[in-house]
């Protein structure tokens, strides 16, 4: 090894891992190949604040960018941020949990549960053959084969087996069949052990659920960060790094393939399924997940008119994506419909059987992006909003994502009373809790309907002391103590500023605005519908009051809006599992209309009114309905 | 380096080539490295003293198999087996003109020259698609284009280009469509450089032609020596390594796909074509060769009932095997009709249009395994025979390959006239010398019709003395001198011996055999043949009045002997240019029946009177006929 070549030692506290790395790595990369996976949401950009460490020994000299977000004072102290700071010499490093973004995060993989269809494409047929005899020898391996079998052609692969499993097993074999392709061969008998795998590719997060294809039983779930998150944290950043810079698109596709066969090792470890016998994997994910991980670049999803590169659903082989199951293995990328509304949704509309409803019904999957599809009077229509991280924790001062350590719930009741994630003394706040202060403090009068936090003085007269003495003036503005610094992780006391309430209010009005315009190009109004089905991990966590209270939802009545769950995961499950259930796919993709709200007259009128949060309190119902 | 890596410079003479390789490498595969590749008929066990070199300076001590085949004045001499010799420091070699496969080496690449059906399945499309609008934008690129085409499905690597060729040439693009997928995507309009490969896979031989799709002209021809060789020259050689070493069969293919490459290589290089623009390769070799290339094992071939793994033609992509074309390029490999009878036999019956003569017609491609097909009243029937490797110069005591050197024609008239190859001193013996010098001595009473050498004393009277004196006892047989040390390359005589003139009875009746066995089969004699179509290198160079004197070919008049050269290049070539002829080749596997003399009853009793030497001259034609 040369001079140049010289590894430095890197040691992570308090987990005690340890990696060798050369000299000018970023401490992101290095945390990263340590198992750590850090909040970037500004995708390394030195802004955010997220990805903080602290350099217990070791010397790390400060960028001027860090200088600037972190202050001289906690540079001092010895924080850098993991996307800015190098490696020098050897360092010891600890790595805040708020800084983590893996760990104890709630991942949602629950579906709804739903009857399956079990009608698989793969399936494998034991056979016996007539062996060779001086008579029977004019027919080829592949011919006595194929006149077993329904008709079929062989792929390379399978021949390439063929001549040594019939004589293995004395002509005794099992073919694997999917779609008039015998995918491969194995020697003796054995009808059963065929599996499959549904992905859901979320910007954020990915879940696999490995099933039985023959019972349509789930044997294991395994979920995981996506490993692009630490290129940014939404869609858009991606899609920049696509367009900007030459092997983008490459990096991406490599970290989301590397994050799939992470949770396919995962899954065939807690199982002890052979994985050459997974013969399907089904994907569905948003327009930008679904390109990216085909490698297909999502550059033309950055400019108007937000062209996808493809609607129909796409079949490769894990060969092609060098996905580690058996090589001849079927890829299905879902149809998608859309701008942003992509592969997810139609999964989630598979799952749901939107389509069926008896009433006007309308599924909302809140995210970074928010997809939102009506499905009244026989007729499908989606669009896609772009809500911003707000809802993930990120651009909130305070925020964070809904891992150990976030306030997730808040309740002013005389006093603040919080919940915070995991049992831990609080180190932010994430989604659901934002949500829930705002309505609170809309319901007592300490934000009014522009979204203003009010003065101390300016309040209602009946308001509390405990709750009033917490809005604190600042150079002008107001923000609400939520959190003493006595009880905090990190001694510093949280609280909630006038511009994460604007940050929300965007979100909000976004989602909001989306919702009405399909109700009005619907020529319905909120009352109508009977259903509103929340899907997604955030969805899940919402508090249906709160949502109602900010006007993200509209006023109907709390057991009229349910939580569906993953329906992506789910959705993809019925598609892997059943025939019918992927021309279903398909077809709802011919049926979908996609409104794209850019191009839509009355969008920024009804956004900028769906900013405005509601003075009436629509009348709580029980959260128990 | 350490030095245990340390690596040690060989140069060949006369050349100058030098290499540097680790100690204990073979000579043979260090002579590989520099580009030399050498005759291995024993498949390298170092008995049949082909890959003679010659030690110029430096130490290499002879083993003793080395010392058993070329006798210890020939090692001091510095001769050395390269197949046996390995390096133990610096040396100086010199590789013998006559130890080389390749140098002058008359390789056949000329076709009949027939006109071709152009009529290729790839086509390359100029369109101009409508560019997304703020209208257009809910069409995904794959339906632009998809819209513009007759109906098609996208490869995924032609989608992966759509978005981004799309945009770079304001959607005007090419697409290369075959068989209902687009393989390809390139920005601009170019309907012309569509390029494609015919590959003939020989057992010795590689030969690949270029040729330009839309108009069907030839761009360029190139051959080279199959790697295999270096492995063994004969079929079942190969078989014995693919069943008797786990890796045998990997090696095999690694060494023909290595082969095509370089031949592909040296065809885009003569011809300035951009490899990315070549979108068909087409392969005809015989069955083995077949299964060796796509990756199936050939161990089934090699034991009775000598069943091969597929008839039908098999489809897969360039990137399947890993040839530098367009990854996407359709690679196509001939169907075969059984035993040995491969897919170059079906490119022989394309090529010739065998089965539509008027007369019976028979085709006869002579090699290792000589394969011969009849077409006689609507009825194709073909068989393979086990030639042996005679006419290849192998197990010839002083054979050798058609290369410089080689005494490839003999007369006797009234001494012993000779014809060198490469107007070089005589080294050996080749395939056509050997038939004509058996033929020329059973004309003047030298041998007898069993194929007996006569002492000098026996033979008849009016034997010129310039000939009998040549007819020299050893040992209680009699070898037969072909040229004198004082002309030859080594300075020491060249014999035909007894054993030489068994071995060419046994391939000889082994042809002929296989010949009656047909015309037996259809009720034919000899005599109702209309035309006998001689195939392949070694048929192209045979005299024909000597093959038909020493009973190799039926006794017909010479004018319906034909050369028709290496059909099976030019089938090849016929099935790239037209989707109606690989519709040809696959009607014609369905039609032919493969008789395997292994399981008929006359096929010993025929062999057997066909070792014998025919006691009539059935009268000389002209050659020139």
């Amino acid at each position: 090894m040369t001079a140049a070549g010289k590894e430095l030692r890197v040691l992570f506290e308090p987990s005690g891992r340890k990696v060798f790395v050369l000299p000018g790595t970023v401490l992101l990369e290095a945390a990263a190949q340590a198992g750590f996976i850090l909040h970037t949401p500004c995708g390394g950009a030195g802004h955010c604040g997220k990805c903080l460490v602290r350099i217990r020994s070791g010397r790390c000299t400060p960028s001027a960018t860090e200088e600037a977000t972190l202050g001289a004072a906690r540079i001092a102290e010895g924080f850098r941020l993991a996307c800015q700071a190098r490696v020098e010499g050897p360092l010891t490093i600890e790595i805040p949990e708020t800084s983590l973004f893996q760990s104890q995060q709630q991942i949602l993989t629950a579906d709804s549960g739903e009857p399956l269809q079990v009608h698989p494409r793969v399936a494998r047929h034991p056979l016996t053959l007539p062996s060779p005899t001086h008579g029977a020898g004019e027919i080829s391996d592949a011919e006595r084969l194929l006149a077993a079998l329904p008709p079929c052609r062989l792929r390379i692969a399978a021949l390439r087996r063929l001549p040594l499993a019939l004589r293995q097993a004395d002509f005794r074999v099992t073919a694997v069949v999917a779609d008039g392709e015998v995918l491969d061969i194995e020697p003796g008998h054995d009808a059963d052990s065929a599996y499959g795998v549904a992905f859901d590719i979320g910007s954020t997060t990915l879940v696999g659920t490995l099933v039985h294809l023959r019972t349509g039983a789930d044997l294991a779930v395994a979920a995981r960060v996506n490993p692009q998150t630490s290129f940014g944290d939404d869609v858009l950043s991606r899609i920049a790094k696509c367009r900007n810079e030459p092997d983008g698109l490459a990096v991406l596709q490599a970290a989301v393939l590397d994050g799939i066969n992470r949770l396919l090792d995962e899954l065939v470890k807690k199982t002890g399924v052979d994985r050459r016998h997974v013969y399907e994997l089904v994907f569905a994910g948003n327009t930008t997940m679904q390109q990216i991980f085909c490698g297909i670049s999502p550059a033309a999803l950055g400019e108007l008119p937000f062209v996808p590169a493809f609607r129909e659903a796409l079949e490769m082989h894990a060969a092609d994506l060098g996905l580690r199951v058996n090589p001849e293995a079927k890829v299905y990328v879902f149809p998608q419909i859309g701008g942003f509304v992509g592969g997810d949704t139609v999964a989630g509309i598979v799952a749901t059987r939107l389509d069926r409803a008896p009433t006007p019904a309308l599924l909302v999957d809140i995210g970074t992006n928010g997809e939102i599809v009506l499905a009244a009077h026989g007729r499908l229509t989606a669009t896609s909003v772009a809500a911003g991280p707000a809802f993930e924790g990120a651009r909130i001062v305070n925020g964070m994502r809904a891992t150990a350590g976030a306030i997730e719930k808040v309740l002013l009741d005389g006093d603040v009373r919080i919940n915070v994630i995991g049992n831990a003394r609080p180190a932010g706040l994430c989604g659901t809790g934002l949500i829930d202060a705002a309505a609170e403090l809309l319901r007592v009068g300490a934000l009014d309907s522009t979204g203003r936090l009010l003065h101390a003085n300016e309040a209602p007269a009946g308001l509390e002391p405990a709750i009033r003495n917490r809005l604190i003036e600042e150079q002008g503005e107001v923000k609400f103590l939520l959190a003493d610094g006595a009880i905090t992780s990190s001694g510093q006391p949280l609280y909630l500023y006038q511009r994460d309430i604007r940050e929300l209010q965007l979100a909000n009005g976004a989602i909001r605005a989306g919702i009405n315009i399909l109700l009005q190009d619907a020529g319905l109004r909120p009352e109508d519908l009977g259903v509103i089905l929340l899907a997604g991990a955030f969805g899940n966590f919402i508090r249906r009051n709160h949502a109602r209270r900010i006007g993200m939802l509209p006023p109907i009545p709390c057991r009229q809006i349910r939580f569906v769950g993953n329906t992506a995961s789910f959705g993809a499950k019925r598609v892997l599992l059943s025939v019918e259930e992927k021309k279903y796919a398909e077809e709802i993709v011919r049926r979908v209309e996609h409104l794209d709200l850019s191009l839509h007259a009355a969008f920024l009128e009804e956004f900028g009114r769906a900013m405005l949060l509601p003075e009436q309190d629509p009348g709580e119902c029980a959260e128990s309905d």
